[in-house]
């Protein structure tokens, strides 16, 4: 699978029906009326593990031969991939060996730990996080499972794409958020075979526009210090991933971090939902103004809902909004 | 429909199939870890106009006749029933007339307008409540819904029990919580319909234990000053449903403000979805170790979401928390 295609997604869709939860799509004619379009939220925030990863991790699980995937999986990610491929490893019960900065916030390594994950630190670096993978890898003979630059995980991300449409019926737009690119490659292939009319529009924080720019400048940007609320999305496009972009998207649109947390806002108390700063990234463009949505039918992937009460707090709270760090 | 039977909630979940939503039941293995049993959450706050009242509301409104309904109808509630009731109104293209005590909150009164209710407003007493609200019935001929003491508001109510016990299987028994008595009556009789093993348990905030007390003097105890931060369950229990609680329900818990905050946490990070005070008491008991659910298989109605970012915000932050005032 070089080239991944709408027959990929439908047969992930199948392959990670037993596994993954059929997620609602909220409507709220309220919010409606405030934004001025038809929106449908996919609520990937309800999804297994609090993140629409868990659907690309069940399909590279799904995908492996049973003997190799024996042998257990391997990830470097503090984040929700990390947590998606422990909990799809667990229910495949087989082992699952998450690489972690050894600077990650305690409560990401719990979440791993309580899906069954095996936890290895490593010296916060890319170079420490790939030669300790690397070694566990040696050791124990685990596939490693990229967390976006990989075809079944990017078929795997597509089906929700596949299914928002399904529900909702032909849309004018899906707005995604784009960190390593993997939902944004998904959700165009799907779109593209289930609703050929649906533009897909990649939602960015301005503080960690990578593809925004990768896509102007025509290469792929992978040096640059993030800032940004969304951890999630400080992350580079992949080789694949940027392939797949330059080929089928077109609009990139940036977001400032006091608009992320306006549209964690507007989601709390208008669908009653929990979302990560990296979910209302593409909710934000809705609330500003910047896309044409009045009167259109617009799908919105609310990728993952992993943010702690008290984080949440202190995000709400404008009394202490100005003492929060960009890091997550 | 003087006796409310199995067949009426049956047959109103089909009358309100066009207009409510059927909310999703959300499960967590990660919770029922923490919890000890295989919880079954009916994610009401996910309703249109983010409370089960919408059930009850439109059941009543379907069952008027067509000349009866035209002339409207009328509430008294500046709670989630005078929102449902105006949504509900507003699908049938019929007025809302809800009458509303002058000191209650900006949000809510802005809420009912917005679902097109016409707020009228009253001073904060009974006696001016029933009073206005029986002059606008004799202005406008409109039909007055009760909150909870109506026999097609208490079958509506009872189809969130039902979708919840098709969808999870049969439950050990199922969470509820009490404030005017009409969901856990249509819970009662849907579960002893359903799955008849079902024990039905109520939820009280020790504050406002009417229900706990009534059942426990056989009177029912209208006279009390409610002290809690769970604004839905303030309301005494009505003839009808302290009725039906008398022959259907044996146990009612009674849980602290602070048990039902934590809850709202637990659901919160657990979930990744919102629910209100109110609703939260009904999850409170699973966290307290008050009811013996270690392997039971257990459904919850998270009765509703209809809490604002701010007041969220408040409660959540422990800093804030002693500074919190009962009134909603």
């Amino acid at each position: 699978m070089s080239t991944i295609t709408y027959a990929d997604i439908v047969s992930a869709r199948e392959r990670i029906a037993p596994y993954a939860i059929k997620t609602p799509v909220l409507v709220s004619s309220e919010l409606d009326g405030t934004l001025g379009g038809r929106i449908f939220f996919k609520c990937e925030n309800l999804q297994r593990t609090g993140s629409f990863k868990f659907r690309g991790a069940t399909n590279a699980l799904s995908s492996l031969s049973p003997e190799k995937r024996a042998r257990g999986v391997l990830a470097h990610s503090s984040g929700n991939h990390g947590q998606a491929l422990a909990e799809g490893a667990q229910l495949f019960g087989i082992p699952a060996y998450i690489v972690v900065p050894e600077d990650a916030p305690a409560v990401k390594i719990e979440a791993i730990k309580a899906y069954g994950g095996e936890v290895i630190p490593c010296a916060p670096n890319q170079r420490s996080r790939e030669e300790t993978a690397a070694g566990v890898g040696k050791r124990t003979g685990a596939v490693m499972i990229d967390s976006h630059d990989d075809p079944h995980v990017i078929a795997g991300q597509g089906t929700a794409a596949l299914e928002l449409i399904e529900e909702a019926g032909p849309l004018d737009m899906i707005l995604v958020p784009v960190g390593g690119g993997g939902l944004i490659s998904g959700t165009a292939i799907a779109a593209h075979g289930a609703s050929p009319g649906t533009e897909v529009i990649g939602c960015e924080p301005a503080g960690a526009d990578d593809a925004y720019r990768s896509l102007a400048e025509g290469r792929r940007i992978t040096n640059f210090t993030p800032r940004t609320i969304a951890d999630g999305l400080r992350t580079p496009l992949g080789e694949l991933t940027f392939s797949i972009i330059e080929e089928r998207i077109e609009t990139i649109v940036r977001v400032e971090d006091e608009e992320t947390i306006g549209a964690i806002r507007l989601i709390l108390e208008g669908l009653k939902v929990v979302i990560e700063p990296s979910a209302a990234v593409a909710v934000a463009p809705l609330l500003s103004g910047s896309l044409p949505i009045e009167g259109k039918r617009v799908g919105v992937i609310l990728s993952g809902g992993n943010i702690g009460a008290e984080a949440l707090t202190r995000l709400l709270d404008p009394d202490n909004r100005r003492h929060q760090h960009p890091a997550g």
